[in-house]
């Protein structure tokens, strides 16, 4: 008689993308799963992507790829302004964005606030290394709500970067004009803020949108995009608000480490494919 | 006592993009699924990306962004080159590239050689508005396998596009030295080829592989990439080798009509990511 092969149990992770496209990740571990008060959290081991962050159903940071995203976050405005001593993020509790803008040793004050102190504890527990530069003393962390801190802050900053989840319940606030007008007030007179702004390709109506509300407030209004293999379609992009200077030109140099940006990445980041700047016309 | 509600069947395609990591769409229709000499071929409606052609598993055209990877696969090397008036299009039965190539007015042959004619007839029928590109006069379908062809062709392109699929089974010969030598000799003597070449994520060693082997046969070799949301990461590269031309610097003007493609897409595609320069270092 033939002996069957025993078989194994294979766990998979599933990202609704959208109501059409899902994308499957094969899971080694299930580090952690909770509902916090704003959102559901859970922390898996993939073999594709290393370990990863996922927030009501969506990947939000792996090992492998967030580079590309972190890095762009970071280095686009911080390069691109003459002099950004202090930075504002606004989400972003894992720490990858900040360990980038920490890497500018010109930075001398980084504010995080992140609403969900139970994202912080969870990039903290599973995610130390990139979770350490919270423990730079030049970090501040505050979980409370972006939205009433901008609201109540002025002439502070000189870079902000809106590191924010998928506009949808508490953080579609972060997309519109409103926003970006205490925003503005926030920063110092020559301020410069990024924000992720989605994928042209699966929610083109957030481009549009974020990129009109930006150009409302600023006087320039530049978008740019990159490869983010984790995000839906794999292509991202990045609104720039600028009270000053123009975003697509780096006038500092890179902070050695990097592993995404360059300078010429920098500046090719802002040309767009044609139906990219259609879409923003 | 309470109705339950009615229940729709859902299809979807799975395509297991690496053994850890898979892209679903849903599928609105299956028009064509056959077993050709050479291939698993089938032909799909999806709601997310329209109609789709998909060879042994792997998506391989689909009619919402086809134009990203078609775009840059003709006019990278269409407008790299001074004069292209021959053209050779390995694979690509589907014709959405031969569409692309034959954009450029100054192009007054343009070869496809795709051994699979189920392939094209597929094309005929499921994807017309694409596949017309084969009744232009200047075109010359050739149902024929391709490293024959090349092998006894000597000096007839001024630019070859090697538009396969993965590098698997009757496909992998076309990633290798042999037949870029051969590819190299059916070219004139400044002729100049492009090749799809993966993304660096999901398949790096492709991608090292493929440079590698291009560098030893051409003096000048050329490593670019772009956003393409279906394919695997969305992150793609095209490496290109050239007799006597830089690949990177558009010298002819772009037609018009692309989606993707302009000629600061163009440059920009050649400023690498940090880790895709060192990848091929």
């Amino acid at each position: 008689m033939e002996t069957r092969p025993k078989r194994r149990s294979e766990l998979w992770f599933t990202e609704e993308q959208t109501r059409d496209m899902r994308l499957s990740l094969r899971v080694d571990a299930t580090l952690l799963h909770a509902q916090t008060p704003y959102q559901e959290l859970a922390v898996l081991d993939t073999p594709e992507y290393g370990r990863m962050i996922v927030l009501d159903g969506a990947i939000q940071i792996t090992e492998r790829d967030e580079f590309c995203y972190s890095e762009m976050m970071a280095h686009i405005p911080l390069c691109a302004h003459p002099a950004p001593g202090s930075v504002l993020i606004v989400g972003g509790g894992d720490g990858a964005v900040l360990r980038e803008v920490l890497r500018h040793p010109c930075v001398t004050r980084a504010v995080l606030v992140d609403i969900d102190e139970q994202v912080i504890e969870a990039s903290r527990r599973f995610l130390p290394s990139i979770a350490s530069s919270m423990d730079d003393p030049r970090a501040e962390v505050r979980h409370t709500d972006a939205i009433e801190y901008i609201r109540n802050t002025h002439g502070e900053f000189d870079v902000a970067i809106v590191d924010s989840t998928d506009p949808v319940d508490f953080a579609a606030g972060l997309f519109e004009a409103p926003f970006y007008r205490d925003l503005r007030q926030a920063l110092r007179e020559d301020g410069m803020v990024i924000a992720q702004t989605e994928s042209p390709f699966s929610d083109a109506s957030v481009v549009t949108g974020a990129f009109d509300a930006l150009r409302r407030v600023f006087p320039v209004a530049r978008l740019c995009w990159g490869a983010m293999p984790t995000y839906p379609t794999g292509m991202w992009t990045y609104t720039v608000g600028s009270s000053s200077y123009d975003p697509s030109v780096p006038v500092r140099s890179c902070p050695p480490g990097t592993r995404y940006y360059t300078p010429d990445v920098h500046r090719a980041a802002f040309a767009l494919p044609a139906f990219l700047s259609e879409l923003i016309r």
